[in-house]
């Protein structure tokens, strides 16, 4: 397909603010108990104008109260006017007080915006199967709202506000022109733990000043996720609060529509582009990780048995383990890629790393083993597996496993 | 079912040497080319008569030679004389030299016992990718033969030599009692690393002196191993090589056959009573592992949704790591019981750590949590998850994982 768009994207920038007409505050208002109004724990994304949203949200079957709130939100309103959100405290399976406390959430802020309630969205993360302590929530959104603006340090402090055991935040923008128009997308996110594919604990919170219908952004949305923050593995946890929600405000006054394809292809790739950068920045920060690897598989007979081979691959702990040891263990490599049982065909298989090759026809070549080893000693290296079936790829961007990880997360 | 059968496990116990008609080698002739000639790598399990046999296999797509061979080989032949297995090197990925190694290795242990090479059966474990050093497996072959007798001291010899990073041999004998008739079971295993449902690299060797055919040991087998070594998880890695064998030299005299429904339920029990203290010693002696906890998952719509929320929870790095941390977090147990996306309520699940309830009704009841900490700081506790959406259960045996582990296996 011809490519009738341009797309810059510019990493080290302060996220949301690069977007005319939306504001962003955050406060430190101790939601995790600890006494520490240092540490920044709510953010607010308050548009100008009501905003075109959509969302995407984890398939786990346990979703936390502020995704059905979100899920429900976003039938019933076509534009919100604020994003909410929290770090420290995940409000998932809190029963009927934690849909409560998610709802007031909302209710609180849309009254102080002036707005109806179904036009907030809300988002939470932190620790499981504690209650949300309000009280302090509530006092946290009244100084993010009476201090938020359109400066580069609050859309920096809004991005800080919602990391968790992230180590920095992660902001994007992406200028998109076509037609000899143009668009604006930026965002922040947080990952660091229970990243996996399908969403995972990671946030995202993306805005543009296109100008489009909730039916096509939510298509659109679904596309780039699919293929960025869907394609990612730390740990191959999914979490129950998984949300990437994107508002746009129309300001541009360009208009992405069915009856321009030029217009949705480039918007797509505008938002699949910023929605890589973000994803890649949540796997380069995932918990005590040393290496991000790109496993591609190529050749494949469907992108469906190529995806599972990477997933197989990328959440092996063997493999994992290897990476952190920088052992170029192919045998791994290979037994996880077989345990996928997609009908892979061994004596097919040619394997390289970082396009040094490993395996040819799946037969060991003539030791490279040095050369191997160089590979995998780099911070960032990829593994490309070609299945020699047929003409389907895939590609996921996983972590090694750390002692580090395991120790981080053992708990109490 | 009324129950015509009775059962008697012996868990410290020699292996193999306890059923009649069983010689078991052993030899130590440094597979593992560190000039180690000390450490047994080289076991054989030899028949005075030809046995009835019967195998089950990884489902890997990517099989080890030794594996397909004796696929190959016990479609040939209904009976076999003996079993030559070896650590230190698995022969996984080796190509058709791989191949004529494993077959050369039943050719040479049948002419020393004069009979068809298809009568040989062969197992390798260990490190995937490199060729087998022939010249020192025959030798030990030689060495493992010339001295193999039926005493216990050659049992436990051939039960330590099929070891790779395992700490203790495993071994299990079972009497089973029908109806006034006998039959013994014995049988040895190793495991340690790449432990995952469906086989894992795990090698199971069990022997009987029933009388039975082929084609109902193939059965009985294939139930046993199901219910046992199929329940079990270390670090959700499966195996090239992964393979239980089971020879029946009929010298009791009690036939098991479909004339005789106790015969077989008899001996299917004795063989899954067998199979389940071999896999819980898999389990207990993981890579650098200080929990077993056994996963129940209860009133679920099928024993499908069960195991899948069963092996969710038992391969979730963070419950895992949790366990090892003695952290009853009971979000990351919902959470990993979510992501199985088998379409669980919250809303109606009970969850209980060795019977100390956790949620009722999805809802975090009043507080336990001193209650909980002493439950998952013992050695072994149980998981018990009731869905309450039918009467379908499931359990598996899954370890903790550790920084001991991740350090173990980065290799090199």
């Amino acid at each position: 397909m011809e490519k009738n768009y341009k797309i810059n994207i510019v990493e080290d920038v302060a996220g949301v603010s690069v977007v005319q007409g939306f504001s962003a505050g955050a406060a430190a208002c101790d939601i995790r108990n600890k006494n520490d109004f240092n540490r920044l724990d709510t953010a607010v994304i308050v548009s100008d104008v009501l905003a075109t949203a959509a969302g995407v949200f984890t398939t786990n079957d346990v979703k936390a109260a502020p995704v059905l709130v979100d899920i429900a939100n976003l039938e019933r309103s076509k534009k919100v006017k604020a994003i909410v959100a929290n770090s420290g405290n995940a409000n998932a399976c809190t029963g009927d007080r934690g849909m409560d406390d998610a709802r007031n959430t909302c209710s609180y802020l849309a009254e102080k915006l002036g707005v109806e309630k179904n036009q907030i969205l809300v988002c939470s993360t932190g620790r499981i199967g504690e209650f949300m302590p309000m009280e302090k929530l509530k006092k946290g959104i009244d100084e993010a709202v009476s201090g938020m603006s359109k400066t580069e340090d609050k859309a920096i402090a809004a991005a800080n506000a919602i990391l968790t055991s992230d180590t920095r935040s992660k902001t994007v923008s992406v200028d998109v022109e076509f037609g000899g128009k143009k668009v604006k997308i930026a965002g922040m996110a947080k990952g660091a733990g229970m990243i996996e594919p399908n969403m995972a604990t990671m946030l995202a919170f993306i805005v543009s000043d296109a100008k489009i219908s909730q039916s096509l952004l939510k298509e659109c949305l679904k596309f780039a996720a699919n293929k960025s923050f869907n394609r990612i593995t730390v740990d191959g946890d999914m979490s129950t609060n998984d949300t990437v929600l994107c508002l746009c405000n129309g300001t541009s006054g360009v208009e992405i529509s069915e009856d321009d394809a030029d217009s949705i292809m480039a918007f797509r790739e505008g938002l699949l582009e910023a929605s890589r950068v973000l994803a890649r920045k949540i796997v380069g920060d995932g918990e005590k990780i040393t290496k991000v690897v790109e496993v591609n598989v190529k050749g494949a007979r469907t992108e469906e048995q190529a995806e599972k081979i990477c997933r197989a691959i990328g959440n092996s702990l063997l493999v994992k383990s290897s990476w952190f040891g920088e052992d170029p263990n192919w045998g791994r490599i290979t037994d996880s890629a077989g345990y996928a049982r997609t009908g892979l065909v061994l004596e097919k298989i040619d394997l390289d790393y970082d396009g040094i090759p490993v395996l040819k026809s799946g037969q060991p070549i003539a030791e490279n083993k040095e050369l191997w080893k160089q590979a995998v000693s780099k911070k960032t290296f990829s593994i490309n597996l070609h299945l020699n079936l047929g003409t389907a790829s895939e590609s996921i961007l996983a972590s090694d496993l750390t002692d580090g990880y395991v120790n981080f997360n053992k708990g109490e």
